[in-house]
């Protein structure tokens, strides 16, 4: 992709206007067979959506490239209009977003999770028998007593759901590059934690260390009696999507991964708990204090993992029911899509395009009559690659200028 | 985008062929809310257009990315197929080319303009109460005959519209990279004609020399008693638009600026007046002399600026009675588009895909029974970067071999 859609910033000019990306997570689907090959937007009712298609630009986005299915990380930086094929964010990182932890520069960041060893050391449970999350909170906060602070590195962990935790390095001269200690399967004794290049070696040497003080910690326990740990990483250098845009960016999520996504581009991210209906207060509440509003919606995508068809249609049919709020405040800009496609039957995040709907009084010209991804498929802008949303969202909002005299 | 789109050359082969770009200003429009929703395109009467829709192919075209609005020499650059991306047009050398002056390699070529500022040299007024095309003109030849010369540096100058001229100096050792001296808003003087590198410096000081002088010449006038000045720039150096492509090219434009630009890229550009009659009649005229016509209408964008919705419906439905005389020629190729949508909703260029069509006995599969926006979007030819036309027009003019073995 050419460089003009990263340096927008040349091109900003000063506006009023207010833009809303509503992310239904894992939005888009494909044909199911048990249901009478329809996509789950196909199937929803939805009556507010199919309105606003009516008035809207309709298309297709690839989120990384063709026929690549993204993760949440790849998937919101394309959304923010950052190139997700040269920017990425470390597993570590994002499972440390996930638990709210606020990583400073430096710090590394691992997923890691108990597990159950036998007697030779071989892992038998790769999830501890996915032990209650009390219980790992329990465990978590045993060695953070015990474990402070190693070759004055500090060691902080938190805990996460079920067997699951978080653990961070911060100190001076650390640096990702360490091999995954999880062998990923059962019936193999875990890896050891080896540097992948010289400037990890004190990485390296302080999670072997850890391992060895945490093992003897918990080393009787009946389930959770090893610890395995990946995607060790630090958080990237990103230049914040407020100064990049020039636009003040508020983010409204209840998942702490997307918060933590959010926050890591600049986005001011305030709690905000409950249900949808809560985000949409909050939007509401912070309409004149923002320009850009990053609305996170999470059941589609969760319908989606499950392989639940109708529960994903009735997630769909539950957003449709908040266009009106939205609308209400009216946002001069409304782009609404995924950060990638999560088809029931597919039980997963999967590669296909996520349809998005561009609402402007700019936004050019209507060819649809429902939001779905057929619909989608033969809208005025075509196929393009997620990265480009912003900037189109820029030009509707009026705050770009010409390219060249 | 691929490198083979800047390598055409070494696919060329030599064919009898004859291609026509038609480019209508500013073509692309969106949905007007006081016109029943309709683009400009969508409520014109075109009976011409839409028979060769019937026939053609169809599609929209990126001039220079997503969201992005292009000027008019991006525009252009990405229809001869060039990356408006990588090659850039000052605005200084545009503003010459819009006077019709014939600049030289090596010149630099400045916008200038008249403003009038205090007894403590602060810019009171940027456009000097916008003084006549008269008064300029007078104004700048005052100049001229005092300033003919400096440091061996020749001084041009050329008046333009109301109180904007064009500065061009001619000499040796110049070099672009100097500093704007407007300072882009009132109660601040002017900055210095800064070098912004080291090359620069020669030209700096000339310009500080001519400004000296100038203001002597001008400083009892009661408006115009100082000059602003930016866009200083040189030609850009350009592989010539007839060896790239090995075609005798000609432009056909009445506007200086798409003059200027084509003989820029090294097309003939003889001196056409009158309206779009006198254009047809120069192709009819050229006929057998050339391959290739770049054949420019410029009334669409006019009235797209002007906000002018039924005058840019009327100059479409003007346009479309040539039809009938550009085929009476029988050319192999025809390309008919704009170089940026000016939606009269917007008065202004916009960011908007360009609707195309593609007419040639091997053009594809026709899709359409209109030539609108809509019917573009759902064309055989996608949505596809402008700098793709040429190497389409070519193929279809069977002047392009094979790729690869």
């Amino acid at each position: 992709m050419p460089e003009v859609l990263e340096n927008l910033k040349s091109l900003l000019k000063k506006a009023e206007s207010k833009m809303v990306l509503l992310v239904a997570d894992g939005l888009g689907g494909v044909p199911h067979p048990d249901f009478g090959y329809q996509t789950e937007l196909e199937a929803a009712r939805t009556p507010n959506l199919d309105e606003l298609a009516k008035k809207s630009a309709l298309g297709l986005m690839t989120l990384v490239n063709h026929g690549i299915t993204p993760g949440s990380g790849p998937g919101h930086i394309g959304l923010f209009g950052y190139n997700p094929e040269e920017l990425t964010i470390g597993r570590g990182v994002l499972e440390a977003l996930g638990v709210g932890f606020h990583l400073q520069p430096g710090d590394i960041a691992a997923r890691a999770n108990f597990a159950t060893r036998d007697e030779r050391g071989i892992i038998v449970d790769r999830r501890a028998g996915r032990i209650s999350t009390e219980e790992c909170t329990r465990l978590v906060e045993k060695i953070s007593r015990e474990i402070k602070e190693i070759e004055g590195v500090e060691i902080i962990l938190r805990p996460g759901m079920e067997h699951r935790f978080v653990l961070i390095l911060r100190g001076e001269g650390l640096k990702e590059g360490v091999r995954d200690t999880d062998p990923q399967k059962e019936g193999l004794p875990p890896f050891e934690p080896q540097a992948l290049d010289v400037e990890a070696e004190k990485t390296a040497r302080v999670l072997k260390l850890f391992l060895e003080k945490a093992h003897q910690i918990i080393k009787d326990e009946p389930k959770a009696n090893t610890i395995l740990m990946r995607g060790f990483s630090q958080s990237p250098h990103i230049e914040k999507f407020p100064e990049r845009y020039g636009v003040r960016a508020l983010a409204i999520a209840v998942y702490p991964m997307y918060k933590g996504i959010s926050r890591l581009f600049g986005f001011d991210t305030p709690d905000v708990t409950g249900d949808f209906q809560d985000e949409v207060k909050l939007l509401r509440d912070k309409w004149f204090d923002y320009d850009f509003f990053f609305l996170h919606y999470k059941d589609t995508d969760k319908a989606g993992e499950d392989g639940d068809f109708k529960k994903k249609v009735d997630r769909i049919e539950h957003l449709d029911q908040f266009i009106p709020q939205v609308l209400a405040l009216r946002p001069d800009v409304l782009a609404i899509t995924g950060d990638h496609s999560t088809p029931s039957l597919l039980h997963s995040h999967s590669w296909h395009p996520s349809p998005v709907l561009l609402y402007s009084k700019y936004a050019g010209v209507s060819t649809g009559t429902r939001f779905t991804e057929k619909e989608c498929a033969h809208g005025y802008l075509g196929q393009f690659p997620s990265r480009a949303l912003m900037s189109l969202m820029l030009a509707n909002a009026l705050r770009l200028g010409k390219f060249g005299a």
